[in-house]
């Protein structure tokens, strides 16, 4: 098929290098002239602007946003769609909310503008292991655009499916990322256990190498986390602060508006939050009362 | 009466004051030097070994610790118990295991001595305003010692009871001090909640203070807390490091014991062991494994 | 001073009640028919419509909103203002969304009418006990309206404050919401370790009556658990179902917006979400996959 | 090699059949009749006694353990080691405390009997697929029995290791058994909240089966977890009742001993004590306190 991909980061360049090579023509383009340099330099059509992107498709005209979640995606869909005419389909695969993606998907219905939005997962590593695409929206303009999912998933009937209407693939990926935060939580708690567990003289790279192979929490992040505690065992000169994305905080919101309790997925969310604290409000104002009922010492900061 | 008070910390100290206050002759020894000095200066009257303490008391003799908890009470059990007869009765009034506090009971009642464990609450303003007292052991020989308890607490006939055998006192005690634990950190989240809100401009003492009068918060740890925060509204100096003391522990894992889900107070201990955390293993390998499946950048230690 | 009261339910009734008390004429006024009746029962000057609460008062009118939050609100506000004038001034004493009364704040302000918003704590107890009032709004419109928050304050100058801008009243009522889920919480899984220690015997209201003197954790929430208790020891007849009535899930959602880890009083909210599953599908599944990798077996339903 | 495997139930049965299609002898014993008769039956060599066991054997001797954890062990080594002689080896593979391991190598070592604690994973699969090996022990008594460990292990030289000394097999296992938890409870809450999310028509097996394709969740629980959901995609017939089996209790309170905050596990484990509450004195004593205070309706049990 022929597709345009818009935005050429880690993730965009990386799907449009693997549709290439799946046989794909990928018409690529970026605001940012050192994206579209460094695309060029991969091998990739690249054009210098929306318009020369859709215009060098045929029709129906197919167009991936693969660029940041939120204002982005309105802007570029504000860019976009002048250019397209009814039956052209643009999926949106990165991080929305989805909520944003049934109101977009409702938007261009209006103009007979087909929207489908994609969760994508795999990280850095989907370029070669292929991506696992949570797909949301008609199923009519997801059959059309089902030879690229094909080639983007790690095998071509695996690893993708459209799971539900308008916003279903971007709330599965949300869920997904919920999940996410809750297993390296586990996984990294049961790590500094045993890194604290002196007297044992864990390997803890040895350990999680053991796991990989027939236990129960055998799993790709634990395959990674492997990787990372062979190569930095002490997890020496990184410092003890973990972002977040925002997904996290939409699963844990979206479960309490459905009144789902989902304690652990948003626990660690609220440690990423910790993990970022530098002088705890919380932490001083317990001090300051321990001192004040027990006469217990404050520690001076 | 007539009873030793072994141990002059600060607990001590002031549980003797009060009692001496009350009319009591109160018999005071501790191990260190500088303690019973303070303690002969505030007007008690001190002896230099736990023998001079039994012998300077009529028979049957009431012995009160206030002690360290763990070793130190089994320690000057082993030393005080040679000097006591029949009848004689101990209270152990510190933070005590209960389930010590049992195995204890049972040694002294074959020497027919009586043991009582009395959890006691107040801190430092027990001098002023009384303690609240949990007793545990024989209905008995807690009648026998009603007179001090009746001194110590803040009235009369209130805030102190007999709330069952051995070690119900103790385990009481351990109870209240994991509730406690639980609402300092709901306190202390909220005020934290406040003062991240700069636009709001809030005065936290203000708030606080507001609160002290008609709120469904309205409580002792409030009243501090509003001391706390007009004395140091940016609780300035003060290190966002929470110590604890025990009976958070016991309470969380007696709450695991019994299967009673308890995941407030659970959750309160936990933050005070993260609020000690400077280099937390958990988060540099969350760090390490964003970086590693989603090329996220490392904040460099 | 003259005020109208509407909303005449179990808070607005009290409230109107306590400021007839207190000397100031107060005219009320309820949609629903019982409540107007039964207020004008209990002595007060009840109209039938909204337009007569407004006219029966003295320019510049003051009018309390005691009414649910959210679209009520709006509703009300929306058939009010067209009688209101310049000066005139609202107060919404509910448990409106903070951001909900800022936005209101603003669209009175553009035809001259004050805007207060009044967090109110103290429950069915404030008539006797008076309020606990957080007041957020303009410094000279709150002066306006002092006469009235010293009527239903605790005392004249003790338990109110404005205590910032437009929306301030409404966030700290949040916040003490959240604060007061987290110490019940911790409260009631104390409450459930004891209970659950059978061997101990304990006698819970009499434990309770115990730490409401001289204890740490004494509070007004300790003081409402030992009537409780005492009444009906067991909880006998009481379905351990939790409601909550919003203001939790906005302190959290705020918490997570602001960055602040707020664990405790998030948990507290889980749990009574928690309390409301019949059938939770997340127990099913870990008792499903406990089957599928262990041949565990499962309990039926 | 010869040896013999004592305790021959889900566990024991598979993995003496692993090592006898693997080339080893296994001599079996049980003290239940059942289990011995089905061992015969898949074609074991199956003795009835203990003494048995062991003189079927060549010096010097390997037995491998596989009964419940606890007493049952010390029992099983009451009786077994009498039979023993210098130089003899034992193997307990079960999910002991590993406080208890490192007091039986202890005790085994007065008498020159070598003891290696083995944690053992890999459920009902391990069979087939081969069981992840934590050992802990001397190093040259693991060496002794590394042939049985490369067969049962999925691969000669994967999924097995000497990871410490003794009691470093069990403290591995039990962390693993901690991170087992907070995954599963991780993937139940977020699979809850898309069944929750009903307008969505999620078919919880499809996502899941495209989850375990490229994704970053994908793991051998998820595997499990969609074939239990393309069996019974509702889980009708499961009670939503969670046991647990000690080893997640046991990481809780080393995690806590350690001052190392694991609140994802914790949570996990008070999760599954709290599936299985029916009648919550918690929850009613949170309901009975906001009718206290609040007025608010009880709900009637």
């Amino acid at each position: 098929m022929d597709i345009a991909m818009i935005g050429l980061g880690r993730m965009g360049a990386n799907m449009a290098q693997r549709l290439h090579r799946g046989g794909h023509r990928v018409v690529g383009y970026d605001p940012g002239e050192g994206a579209r340099q460094r695309a060029a330099e991969a091998g990739l059509e690249v054009v210098d602007s929306l318009a020369a992107a859709v215009s060098a498709l045929p029709v129906p005209r197919v167009v991936w946003l693969m660029v940041p979640a939120g204002e982005t995606v309105d802007q570029t869909l504000g860019q976009l769609t002048p250019h397209l005419a009814e039956g052209d389909v643009v999926i949106d695969g990165g991080n929305s909310n989805y909520q944003d993606s049934i109101r977009r998907a409702k938007a261009l219905a209006e103009d007979d503008l087909g929207y489908v939005d994609c969760g994508t997962s795999g990280g850095v590593w989907g370029l070669q292991e292929g991506y696992s695409l949570m797909v949301g929206g008609d199923a009519a303009v997801v059959e059309q655009i089902a030879p690229l999912l094909r080639t983007l998933a790690p095998a071509e009937d695996r690893g993708w499916a459209r799971v539900g209407p308008s916003g279903a693939g971007h709330f599965t990926k949300m869920v997904h990322n919920g999940i996410e935060y809750g297993m390296m939580q586990a996984y990294a708690e049961g790590f500094a256990l045993m890194e604290r567990k002196q007297e044992m003289e864990l390997d803890l790279a040895q350990v999680a190498e053991v796991w990989r192979h027939g236990s129960v929490v055998r799993s790709w992040l634990l395959d990674l986390s492997t990787e990372a505690l062979k190569r930095n065992p002490s997890l020496d000169g990184i410092a003890p602060y973990v972002e977040d994305s925002g997904e996290g905080r939409w699963t844990v919101a979206e479960a309490i508006a459905l009144d789902v309790p989902a304690p652990v997925i948003t626990l660690s969310l609220l440690e990423r939050l910790r993990s970022r604290e530098s002088n705890s409000f919380t932490d001083r104002l317990l001090s300051a009362m321990r001192n004040e009922f027990g006469g217990h010492a404050i520690k001076k900061s």
